[in-house]
């Protein structure tokens, strides 16, 4: 029996992870904190959860976490993650974190992307990237485990094996993304407002969205060469589920057969990542831990279709497949 | 050709309205004024009005908005609006008022309903209800009029036909609504937070909702007696449109034909509802000025079902159908 | 471990109930049939089981199926279930029924609402109705089970705990339900077609929706007098949820909080109904197996809120929850 | 006054067409056909029209409608249209046909995009391709117009500038799509079928659409040499709107200014054409004839976003635009 502390309950993801730790049949929740709310039940913020879990909402100090929890799910925001992640390592408990505190590897990136200094820059760089499809052996006995953002999940996974087997060229890759809106979180605001973002689509922070360099980052090192990739979100009207489409180069004769081969190749033996051969729509994962992939070849063009939940996939569900290999559970525990 | 302004410029009511009045051969719209914005082009608060109105969003006295304006669109909240029209008609300026600040006869109704005091009662009781297929002959030369909100018309046009002829008891009725999120309006809330409301419906102010005495007060009017419905309001997953279901008791035998036929014959003349056979759908009305009305009666309870756009009919198409009116012309136009 | 084969594998309730299975560690799925389909793999009709159910759909007969299966899920619609169910229990198959064709006890109600000659009218008024909440007791030695319907549901659990304790009059019961679009199935048709209902709700079957008498029969049971309800249901544009507005009149002075006391005692011991004091959204019950059940008096009248998932807790969950109860597993498992 | 025939009543692009030409001050519908409904009143078919234009839908030769219209829209299926189209125009009508069917200059391309031999071969090469943004001059006297099609559209107005002024590469173009599920007609589908595609985003055709060879033809007319655009379209749960992000190689050394204004500046006399320097979503152009433009450069590669309403800018309204001008008309009228 593990015990577990989430931080940051009234998001989404920190919903979707109780409901999945509610069917893992080895982890007990001791604690649920939140910096803003810090009293009310559980079930006050999140009125699904009634019933289910008994538990308030709690203002801890990393101290007070660490005596009570084996590992802590982190679901704060960026930068605050980074503030409380070092004590509590520093008390012997291991991390999940969903922030993009510990993603990239270089501080000066992070200072560019996310407009400020980070708390905890010497630790960069030596935390394992939470992908276990590409990073699985450092997860198992690592202390803290960045866990991936949603769109670098839904875009490393089709394209990784691709330029790890040089099927493709690292220059110019193209990353479309079509994502559901809790994807936006869980504060109001007029973007997100349902009568501003219902029955419409719309690209936003094109070019600029944080998760680029977490891609090029991981695609580099897959690729051992530099990549950066265009990235563009589009917001679409459904609650969950992501799409990414990408278009890279051919680096030689492109050949359907060939791609499609080199992913069921590379995915043979993961229990979530399913290569398959039609086109998949968010929908067939929905709600799972699952990524869907396929590849076609278009006018000479390599083109992948990935699809997860990212909510599942794109947070809350890696975090317990990356928990699963740190405790040494059946990876596809409550999943 | 009138000239029109417009107070309240940030919400969903005047965007329709704008967009109405721009279809309208015979008005320019000449102000735009809203209380906090005060600045920015129209087109900044909503992007589709980009190349149809170049007018900044102004804010202005009530005497200059009547230095400028023959009339009023007042789209502000409850409280606010009466505590400007009074200047405005002081100024000549005619007002077609969106608040609920006019539609109440009695200030001791409004004050219980609305918590407050209300700013301007010695009007109260003088002012049209502006629900033409009731009370056309008092909107022509109306200085002020009460512009309906959208819960009362779809459930009032259905059953004032029925109590004037007695077809139905006062006593017992029940209106349940189901309504798009737009009626929730556009300032963002958990509420209406896309991931929150999508793919759900739910029910709120259950018998708290501040449209009851409105429906009870025009009902009582019209039935010459006391009536006091139980009033179910329920949000549901779509921009715009109400269904209201209503069920009373019939007075005599209840015969489907005749409930049908007294509501075609009530309403043989209005160009704005369209009595069917049919069950409606909201969509059916869509973005239109029209009420479909329609009615069956079920173990001996009279049912009708009755469908609004709540953004058009339910609020600035009526406005426009009560300006036409007023400054008589044809009804229709621009509807 | 029990041997399950399912009957019907194209629709939506199969789907749910496979998913809801795959995570139950004391069952096998040995079976998976469809009268249309007959061949391919079941990954290819529900893409979202690729890589969990690795089933071909077949076209069995009944002693083929009771010759690998314990118990059998029919999935099949009303008419065709009843022509098989005989075959599988004389053969020593259990069966939980997800048609109507055995939750009514009167061969002559049936014919009037189904417009058909029962298939086998001497089984009728011996078959348990699977509502465990009310029927747990004859639940689990019975060879047959008839799985309610997903508005009876929705209906029977606020309405039953106040009719049993006399607190509402028996007559006159108004049940107007909204439910999501997976109830009607998914044979495409124009009124599910995806621009016919979205964005739109409608009412659809007033008074003559099959699941009425199904109300009627066990509310009258319940309050041993004859119930009569009038039920309108409504099409609402979302994948799944029903949620259900009750009025009925009070058999005495009303009181809020006796009407929620009795909710809360009656459902005391429940695992899966769920008394709220605020209103809930078919949300918080989304994908689980939950019932959310809250009152209010309004004017004198007495109104229930109740949310169900229309294929979980109105179909496959219901289902699952049967079976346990059947085969003495603990009721929660799986759900 | 110009009267006004309608072939294909059924579909969504015809209520469209209905509901613009009814705002039309100098047109008369006098026919609406249809080849299998042949006899029910029109709002029978669009309840939406109910009380608005009071026709019923006719089985009539061409000859018949020749003798009743001056212009005909032409609704109807490719391979259709285009035996019939012929004859109208042999009896002196001018037709604006919403098909494929006079859109490529090419038989041996419509054949083998179109797996027919096309029925009017001589035809094809001769005929204007409506867009008035590009070849307006071609359109006022024309017999015959070439309704463009939605994703064309979407992708060629802003392509085309950028292509014209050499800004960037002819090679390599990328066109995605999301478009909303009324693209897809009204045929009900699995693939429409509400719980289908609600609250999933997928991918179809991929490489292999229809309207890539429409794009092909006029990009490459536009650019002076042979373009070939990858063109990946997706589909979104939402009514109607088409947003379509592009990425080229810039020509020379990009920059988004220079882009930008390119666009501005060859859509300054447009009234349709919206260059913005925000990310347009599809809900500002919905329900109405704009398409909203605009362009990014993002790592060395030039993105365009571009918006428009498919049943509109992408199908009747663009008719309506085109009808303007072939009858001299306002190009703005009802639109």
């Amino acid at each position: 029996m593990t015990r577990i502390a989430i931080l940051g309950a009234a998001g989404y993801t920190a919903l979707e992870l109780i409901k999945i730790l509610l069917r893992h049949t080895d982890v007990e929740i001791v604690a649920v904190t939140d910096l803003h709310e810090g009293w009310p039940h559980v079930a006050m913020i999140h009125p699904s959860l009634a019933g289910r879990l008994d538990l308030c909402v709690e203002k801890l100090s990393p101290a007070e976490v660490a005596a009570r929890a084996d590992c802590v799910f982190c679901c704060l925001p960026h930068g605050v993650s980074a503030s409380l992640v070092p004590h509590l390592l520093d008390a012997g408990t291991r991390v999940v974190d969903f922030s993009a505190d510990y993603r990239l590897d270089d501080p000066e990136v992070f200072a560019t992307w996310y407009n400020q200094k980070h708390p905890d820059p010497e630790r960069l760089g030596k935390v394992v990237y939470g992908l276990p499809e590409l990073f699985r052996d450092g997860i198992g006995d690592a202390p803290l485990v960045a866990n991936p953002g949603c769109f670098p999940t839904s875009a490393i996974l089709p394209l990784a094996p691709l330029l790890k087997a040089g099927l493709i060229e690292p220059q110019g890759i193209i990353v479309d993304s079509k994502t559901g809106v809790s994807g936006a979180g869980r504060t109001p605001r007029l973007t997100t407002h349902y009568p501003e973002c219902n029955e419409s689509v719309s690209a936003y922070n094109l070019g600029r969205h944080r998760h680029t360099p977490e891609m090029d980052q991981i695609l580099s090192t897959v690729a051992g060469t530099a990549v950066e990739v265009v990235f563009s979100p589009h917001l679409v009207p459904m609650d969950r589920g992501i799409l990414t489409t990408t278009y890279s180069q051919p680096a030689a004769e492109p050949s359907e057969e060939k791609v499609l081969e080199t992913l069921r190749d590379f995915y043979a033996d993961e229990p979530f990542v399913r290569v398959v051969d039609h086109l998949p729509g968010t929908k067939d994962s929905w709600a799972t831990n699952f990524c869907d992939v396929t590849a076609r070849v278009v006018r000479g063009r390599v083109l992948t279709i990935s699809c997860i939940d990212n909510l599942i996939k794109g947070a809350s569900g890696a975090a317990v497949q990356n928990f699963n290999i740190m405790y040494d559970y059946p990876e596809t525990t409550a999943l």
